[in-house]
């Protein structure tokens, strides 16, 4: 079911800070900041040759990377990005497997501009995992 | 400087479970356990079309994940490794901008028999990055 690994996550107290890092130190190709409002973050993305690293930084007071933030004030892996073929399909099928999906179950629209779901890190090895439809 | 993400690492208590996650429940591919007793872990390739998830469960009591597993019961992202076409010259760069290396700076041997090296999270974001050496 899964296929390529669209992104790793990785969720910062300083984005401008952590994309000098990328770009500087470890000399890798970062895009300019882009805000999300409706996910609550400010994300640049390092592309490597076969995918790439999305560095978020908490945007507004509901963001939902602040508790996260509030445990891991250094940073961290935030979740991994894997791409299905069909997203509708893929949550139906999880949900029969008895995992559970957050929020209402309903795709929102992710930085790509595509649907993408998050799955419970209880249900995955404690990895919170998002879903992304592949682009056609 | 970095080139590919060879792999992100997700360390769990139970690689069974963890596996049959990852090829029940996601539908991937997942290799047979192999253990690597110098690293103090057992591991599974989860082969994703673009890149591999590694999953890891401690191995002995030295395990250098032992700790990480204290503090995430459930499971959670370790590291996330990236290609270099030079360790030693990444090494050297990286020092010289006054970079941190684990361990004594030079680098082992990792689970595809190449040279590999971990850098200190309080320099990368909050999370710890394997650097390995890409094969010819």
């Amino acid at each position: 079911m899964i296929g390529r690994l669209n992104h790793v996550a990785i969720a910062v107290p300083d984005l401008k800070a952590a994309a000098a890092t990328y770009r500087d130190a470890l000399g890798a190709k970062v895009s300019a900041p882009q805000e999300l409002p409706e996910h609550g973050v400010t994300v640049c993305f390092v592309n490597l040759p076969n995918t790439k690293i999305e560095l978020l930084e908490p945007l507004g007071k509901a963001s939902p990377v602040a508790k996260f933030m509030q445990d891991n004030a250094s940073g961290g892996i935030h979740h991994v990005c894997y791409e299905v073929d069909d997203i509708i399909a893929a949550r139906d099928r999880l949900l029969a497997q008895g995992a559970r999906i957050i929020g209402d179950g309903t795709p929102k629209i992710g930085a790509h501009g595509l649907p993408v779901l998050f799955l419970h890190p209880k249900d995955f090895c404690g990895t919170l995992v998002e879903l992304e439809q592949r682009s056609a």
